[in-house]
């Protein structure tokens, strides 16, 4: 099996990359290309066929290039986050939907020659959903973003299905939660404190929250991330029919019951390490955001999230701190 | 104001066109300019300053040429029907969704060098939905087209909501019911059996009947969808907050019904020139449309479409035989 992935270099892309070398999905990995703007570094253990192709696929051409070697799976996991792609309008668009669009297109066209038809795992995201909400919104409420990134990803769903449908690829976009606990240094996210204040004071560091404890929103692990993706690459898509995108499954907490969480694992001196420091600039933008869902669908397809902001902690500790804290 | 209308030589651009000259907007018309890829005519009574620009809103350039006057409000019914963007992947994503960034792109740009901010009404279409639906679609119900006609319309809504909700123009999508009974020839939608069994009749002509009197649609008249252009041009979008797209009323009736309209209207006379000609492909591919809606949110709003299949004919009658049926 040849596998490409695009957006190789970020943490999510990352840890598949580890769980793709260390066996994880059925079958012989042949080649495994890593893409992304930057050069993603290539692990231990790597098959012989590992490339690190530095390349942004918003470029004329980069997409063609991509796909000359017609990989059997594609996970595209490529974007800019949230926060830049609304600082930068048209950088969002090039990145998270041109560079989407090119893709797809390049596929179609070989599609068309020789019936090349390869597996497309799409990471979307639940910011294609904008407020007002119901309390748990449902598998089948309206895509009505309130930001360019989830407007962009809302986009790209749409042509997943498709061309998907039409048949020039088999197609199917997961959205992914916000994922917690998020390792190593802070991104333009504005949700990152979700994870800073979890992160920093398992590593004995301060940690700053800008929002209330009531402060209610949708997380899964990175491990579940990875799983998300490795269960969407093996699923037969005919169980899809025509919706091919899915609202992942995850946990729905508040601040408060993260920091619970955080004292059950780590005791009230990690929990003393965040700092309170109201903004309300934040505040207001995570207002808009989803708080629930009701992902019935994914959940009985087969995908899995954790089942307490416990395990979320506890994943961390184990992936990310060789077992330890503080 | 300066009014332009994109896609001016259809059949419902040319009944705004009408509507407008007879100043059924308020305000004086200081300019109009009727855009198509073919020759709009101008018709009688239009103000001094009509003109009638022959250009394809998706070449490069075309879309900054028609809002250099900075029309102060746009409607957007340019597109080509489902059956052309299905049979023709490259033409129906060029034409519809293409050419609608690339308006939206040109005022964003005029918008970024000199605030212009014009309101911009764009149709969009419930083939943005797609089965299995629940007996009356709701408002909040999600977007899963199973076309790429319904795909492309349903791209340009949310390209409109991001660049209304970043303030580059003031937009509003409106989503029409399938018109009935649209007058004059057939055009490629596979629709068109749905007018078709109403306009023949009412001319003494027989027409061909492909469904079973069971099949339940959606429907509006031409009249209607003016009314609703013209609403949509002169509402407050701040009722709409960010969700600037909406469903527009309509009549869910079978085709059985529509007969019997008919029969109300024409006599059995009418009625007997219906000829029955089951088509297993065209009956497939109705089985898959929308039925029934809870257009709760533009009713509230204002917008107002008939109450019984009598007036869809009664209008049709008034506005296209000069009052006389047969």
């Amino acid at each position: 099996m040849k596998i490409l992935i695009i957006g190789a270099a970020g943490m999510v892309g990352r840890k598949l990359t580890e769980a793709l070398i260390a066996g994880r999905l059925p079958g012989t990995i042949d080649s495994l290309v890593l893409s992304d703007v930057v050069e993603a570094s290539i692990p231990q253990g790597a098959p012989a066929k590992t490339r690190s192709v530095v390349t942004d696929l918003s470029d004329p051409g980069a997409a063609e290039k991509l796909i000359a070697d017609k990989p059997d799976l594609i996970f595209h996991l490529a974007a800019i986050v949230s926060g830049e792609a609304e600082a930068d309008f048209d950088k969002g668009y090039r990145v998270n939907f041109d560079g989407t669009r090119a893709l797809f297109e390049a596929i179609r066209q070989e599609n068309l020659k020789t019936r090349y038809k390869p597996k497309l795992v799409f990471t979307s995201s639940i910011a294609i959903f904008g407020e007002p909400f119901p309390d748990a919104i449902p598998d089948d409420f309206f895509h009505t973003p309130l930001s360019s990134y989830g407007t962009q990803k809302a986009m790209g769903e749409l042509l997943l299905a498709d061309y998907s449908r039409r048949g020039f690829f088999d197609g199917i976009g997961i959205r992914l939660p916000t994922i917690c606990v998020r390792p190593g240094a802070p991104n333009k996210a504005a949700s990152g404190f979700f994870s800073g204040i979890l992160r920093e004071p398992l590593s004995g560091k301060e940690a700053k929250l800008p929002v209330s404890e009531q402060t209610r929103h949708w997380f899964a692990s990175p491990r579940a991330a990875v799983n998300f993706l490795l269960h969407a690459a093996t699923l037969d898509t005919a169980k899809l029919g025509a919706r091919r995108n899915l609202t992942m499954p995850g946990i729905s907490a508040t601040v408060g019951e993260e920091i619970e969480a955080l004292r059950r694992a780590a005791g009230d001196k990690a929990v003393a390490l965040i700092k309170r420091e109201a903004d309300p600039a934040v505040a207001k933008l995570v207002a808009g955001w989803p708080r629930n869902f009701d992902a019935s669908r994914a959940t009985s397809l087969g995908f899995q999230a954790e089942k307490s902001f416990d395990e979320i902690i506890t994943a961390h500790i184990e992936d990310e701190l060789g077992g330890k804290t503080g």
